[in-house]
Order: C-alpha cells, then sequence, then structure tokens
C-alpha cells in the first residue's frame, strides 16, 4: 500500500513548513499540536498532550505514519504505537539518540565516528578529574531536555553545575551529565540527510551555521571553502550516523571544524532543521519535501543546490511593537528577490518567528539581502 | 493597516495552491468551497454556493480582502460586498470583462489593443453577414460561461449555432454572442502580469501554451524564441490590459502569435492560470504569491526565471484505476529532479487534477523530463 498520510505530532514552526510540500505533492498532513492556535494551526486535527498516551494514540489512529516536529515524545509513548502497528518515523529505538546525549556519544564512539573527548559524569569529583586531563575547562550538557543554547555550560570549575547534579539526584531516576573537550574549531557546519526505511539516504551540501548566545543565526549553503575533502566527509559521516542509528527521515548533524582541519559531530536532530531552512528555495527538494517523502518510504528527490549560494538568516525576537506584517510593505518593496517566512507566531524577544532567505551567484550580494531583509524585522 | 487574511472564492486547484504561499509568508488564507472536500479544503472555513448572496457576506466578513479561485461569482454579490466595505480584488468592475466576452472585445477595441476582427450577432443572419466577410469560416463563441474549449465553435454554416441563439432567447436576458475571425497562428502564448491596487505591475517571462481538444496540455517558459520584440511586446500588452481594466491580482492574456509576426489577444483570465503553474519552482515569485501579495496591495515580487527553461505538463485525467499517490513510487523513483503535484481530486477522464514541472538548461531534456514524469500517471 502507498502510504499518504502524514501525522506530525507537535505545532511548531516545523511542521508548519511541512504543510506546503505536502499540498504542493498532494498528500495529506495532519498536526497534533500542543495549543490551540500555534505555527502548523492550518493542518492542525487534533489539539492535546503529546505526553499523554490516549491523546497520542487517538490522533496517531488517524494517518499512516506517525512523525515529529520535535523529539519531546516519551519513548513509552512511541513504542506503544509501534505495538499498535503504527509506523513512527523516526523510530523509537532510533529518536532515544536524539533524545539523550550520553546514548548518542555512547553510540558515536562505538560506531567509530569523529566526536569529541567526552565522558559521562555524576559528581564534582569526576567533573575535576576531566577538567585536569583537558585544559582545565570543557563543556558540560544535560543529557535530556537541552535545545538552542539551554542545558549547555562551559565550565573552569568543579562546581559548576552542582545544581544540575542536585536536580538528577532529586529527579530521583538518577544518571549522568555529559562533558566534552572545550573543542577548538573554525567554525560550525551542518550536514543534513535524509533516509528512507528502506535505506536510501539523500545528502544536501553541507552548510556553515552561525551561532549567537547557542541560538542559530545564519547559515550559508553550501558552506564557503567545503568543496572537495570537507564536503565529502561530512557527507560520509553524516550517512553513517543515519545508517547507524537507523534514523528514518531527515537528520541533522551539526559539526565543528577543527582548527587543525578534522570535523567532529556535535549534536544531532531527527527531524527537519534551522540549518536546512534555506533548502526550500535554495534546493531542488527541500528538507521538509523530503523529510515527507522519507518518512512515506517514497523515492527521494534530488538535493543539489539551485544556486550557487543560499544564505538564511533567521528573524530572532520580531517587531518590538506589531506584528512581522507590519513590517512587509518595507522589506518587501526593498527586497523582491528575497524570499520571506512568517511562523504565525507572536513576537517575543529571542523567539524564532520566521526567516528570509536570499539566494544568487555572489555571496556577499546574497548575504547583503538577506540580513538587510532580516533587519526590517528587528527594533 | 496592513491586511493580512486573504478569503479566496471557490476550493479549487487554483485557491489550493495559494496555500503553500500563504503558509510560507505568514499570511491566513481562508477559502470558501462548493462542497466538502475539495482542492483547496484544507484551507476552507466556509462550505456554500457562491451564488448566495448571504454565504458569500457571511464568509467575506471574516477575512480582510476577497480574491477568487475562479471567475464566476455574479457581479450584484461583488457589488453588495464592495457597498459593505469589503475590498474585492479584482473588483466587480473588473471583473465583469473577465466574465463577459463581448465587453472584453468591447473594451480592448476601445483601448486600441489588438484582439481579432470581431462581432457581436444576435442572429443566423448577421453570422452570414460575418463569414462572408471573413473568408467562410469563423470561431464563435457565448459570451458568458465558457472555458477549457466549452462554448467555442469553429463555423462555417449560418445556422451552427441556432441552438446559442435560441438559449439566449430562451433565457430571456437576450444578449448576443461572439464572433471572431478565424486567426491563422503559429503558436499560442500567454504573458502573465499582477497588478496592485496601487498601480504597480509585474509581469512574467511570455510563456508558450500548447492546447489539445480546448484545453492547455503543456507550457515552456519563456517562450522558445521570443526573446526581444514578442516578449517585450507581451508584456506591454498585458501590462496595458491590467491597468486598462484596473484588474488586480493576477491578469493572464493568452494570445495568438499569428503567421504573419503579430500578436492577438484571445481571451483573459482575471486569477493565477495554469499557464503560470510552472513559476512555482521556475520563477523567483511565484504566480500564486504574487497574487496574495497583489490582492493584499503589498510589494511585488522579482519575475524572473530562476533556469534556463520551465516546462510544465499537465496531469490530465490520472489513472484509469486508484490514485495518483499509487503511481509516486514510479515516478518519482524515475524523475528526481521532476516537482510533481497533485490537486487531492478524484481521477476522472479529461479532469486536471495535478501537473508536473520539470526545469534546467536544456529545452530537450526539460521537456522529456516533464512529459515523461506526467505519462507515469496516464492510463
Amino acid at each position: 500500500m502507498v502510504l499518504s498520510t502524514v501525522g506530525v505530532i507537535g505545532g511548531g514552526q516545523l511542521a508548519r513548513m511541512m504543510i506546503p510540500p505536502a499540498v504542493e505533492l498532494g498528500i495529506t498532513i495532519k498536526v497534533l499540536e500542543e495549543a490551540p492556535g500555534m505555527s502548523a494551526e492550518l493542518a492542525a486535527t487534533g489539539v492535546g498532550d503529546y505526553r499523554d498516551l490516549e491523546t497520542v494514540i487517538a490522533f496517531a489512529e488517524t494517518v499512516d505514519v506517525v512523525t515529529f516536529d520535535h523529539e519531546h515524545v516519551p519513548p513509552a509513548i512511541l513504542r506503544e504505537l509501534v505495538a499498535r502497528g503504527i509506523p513512527v518515523r523516526p523510530g523509537p529505538d532510533a529518536l532515544l539518540f536524539a533524545q539523550d546525549k550520553l546514548h548518542m556519544r555512547a553510540k558515536l564512539t562505538e560506531l567509530g565516528l569523529p566526536v569529541p573527548d567526552w565522558a559521562a559524569i555524576e559528581s564534582a569529583d569526576e567533573l575535576a578529574e576531566f577538567l585536569e586531563t583537558h585544559g582545565g575547562r570543557a563543556v558540560v550538557k544535560t543529557a535530556r531536555g537541552g535545545y538552542d543554547g539551554k542545558g549547555v555550560r562551559v565550565v573552569s570549575e568543579p562546581h559548576s553545575v552542582d545544581d544540575w547534579f542536585l536536580a538528577l539526584a532529586e529527579d530521583g531516576r538518577g544518571g549522568a551529565l555529559l562533558v566534552e573537550e572545550l573543542v577548538s574549531f573554525r567554525r560550525e557546519l551542518a550536514q543534513l540527510v535524509a533516509r528512507r526505511p528502506s535505506g536510501e539516504v539523500s545528502a544536501w551540501p553541507v552548510v556553515e551555521t552561525v551561532q549567537r548566545d547557542g541560538v542559530c543565526a545564519e547559515v550559508i549553503a553550501p558552506a564557503p571553502q567545503s568543496a572537495g575533502r570537507i564536503a565529502d566527509l561530512a557527507a560520509d559521516i553524516a550517512t553513517a550516523v543515519a545508517t547507524g542509528l537507523g534514523v528514518t527521515g531527515v537528520l541533522a548533524v551539526e559539526l565543528f571544524e577543527t582548527t587543525d582541519g578534522r570535523l567532529l559531530v556535535n549534536e544531532l536532530a531527527m527531524r527537519p532543521h534551522n540549518s536546512g531552512h534555506w533548502s526550500i528555495e535554495g534546493s531542488t527538494t527541500s528538507q521538509f519535501e523530503q523529510h515527507l517523502r522519507a518518512v512515506l518510504d517514497l523515492p527521494l528527490g534530488a538535493t543539489g543546490s539551485r544556486d550557487v549560494w543560499s544564505v538564511m538568516v533567521n528573524i530572532l525576537g520580531g517587531p518590538a511593537d506589531g506584528t512581522l506584517q507590519d513590517r512587509y510593505p518595507a522589506a518587501l518593496a526593498a527586497h523582491p528577490m528575497v524570499k520571506i517566512h512568517g511562523y504565525g507566531k507572536e513576537p517575543r524577544p529571542g523567539r524564532k518567528v520566521g526567516h528570509v532567505t536570499a539566494s544568487g551567484d555572489d555571496l556577499d550580494e546574497v548575504a547583503y539581502q538577506a540580513r538587510s531583509a532580516a533587519a526590517f524585522f528587528e527594533g
């Protein structure tokens, strides 16, 4: 049977951006949103808590395959869906690697993939020991629940994360923190791939991501000076991760390009990712269309760039007064070539409320266009 | 005030294809569909007869501006909306030129725009007279209600359209038929433009349309051998029509390129048009995004081609057995570069149920890709 109805758990902008390719491809998309009026409202057929088994099952029974706007659905619920014969993509076993950073680090190490030096630590003493052997500084991350810079601290003092140890102890489930070497990197890259249940994997060009305050601010596609070794290596690593972890759908692998020319895996996301928004206009097949094709086990589309350069700039926060739309007349008039994306979210400091993408032959011009268009939505 | 909610009357595929750009641009789209489950179902907030004043007003009061999937809403209803202060784009006066071919021919003639020789006829005698002065053959069209080859006859005998004269007489409203010279044309072209209420007009490259049995089968963008005089003339004509008729939104002008190198206006459509579907992937701004921008009076986007060539092929009828989706695995596997569009409509002989678009540098290759992909959905 050819599957044709995708159910997305979570009503955020990633679910929203799956709507256009679903409409164009002629497949049905349904969204379980957390509350009324979320970003993906248009396709919402259910409202409720994704941590509630009954809610999720009632929704899942109306679709052919379940996928996600985020990685927070509890594994026990996902396993119950699978037990009931509902395809879940990515599946619970794969998703666990995105939900738990210690689990992910252990698996990537087992697969022989390049990662920063790391350890699981359960006390300030163990952190002290790691600091001692890694130049006195390190990055500590909570294994679960972190994103956009949350749950990440750069530390040089063994007692810097005692509050996290305490929280873990109080949580009762125990568990450890992840500590990693502070990688000396030249820049950050992201490699997106998509993988079908049948095993087909397709990679987009590797991109450069620019973070500000731990949040993605800008993406340049392809990453400058990546042609050849870096591009091949990034694609090979992400393909190995997707295959090794049994991912279905889009997988984003965030990478450090070290000052000595190595690529190390930083983070994973098993869903469309901010670093792939450029692909909506910039690639023959966008990450959102590809994600739908992958979870429906349809043949994947071509992933080449449609322009020499694409630059995506996030709209973070949005206008201090009024809505994004208030700024459209000026922004669209000044930038007829730039594509402006709004997520239907209320402006709020630091919140991702939209993005813009510019494309063309000249990177300086393209970056100027994108940054200048995004600036219309600030302040 | 910046308008941000567009209401579309009619739930067909043109309304459906406005959904993706609305979602991406972050504006709200609502659709009044004729019956449940139509092509634009996802955005439907109302169901009912567009010829019913109450139904249309109830819908229109929930949006900032009203626009259309088709041109069939009765003028009296449109004028009532305007009287109530609801922006209608295109407006009733402009739309009348698309609803009534005699009205359109008279206006284009008044504007000095190139049209085939024509006359309004009310009897077989008048038709006989026209045939006599035009080589014994002519095209007769009903002034209202025709589309996709319906309401059009090539005639050589004065009594060939007596049934139409009879119907007009029985209708009680009287009225005439349009008779036109049979134009000797080399090919058919279509020129799309968009116009804002503020007067800004933007034109896409002129395209070549290939009709089969009076229905658009294929579109080549830009029209081969059109660079220079033909492209400029087509854009000038369509701009003059849009301005002269006060059109807002997308206007499609179907043109004959005559064997002696003139361009003559054949038909008009005041909405996104089949001849512009290529622009979804092929232009920086698609006709559907531009239509939304135009009716919201937002600055228009750039309309250049993103590739040297784009070819759009309609999926007419669709599979004799099963759904479009049944053919996706084979079609997508064979054509990873081609974009396949399904309209969510049941296959039925002759019905437009989808289209495919291919783009690239080599017209032969692009046309092959598009035709071959479309063929997966036949028979």
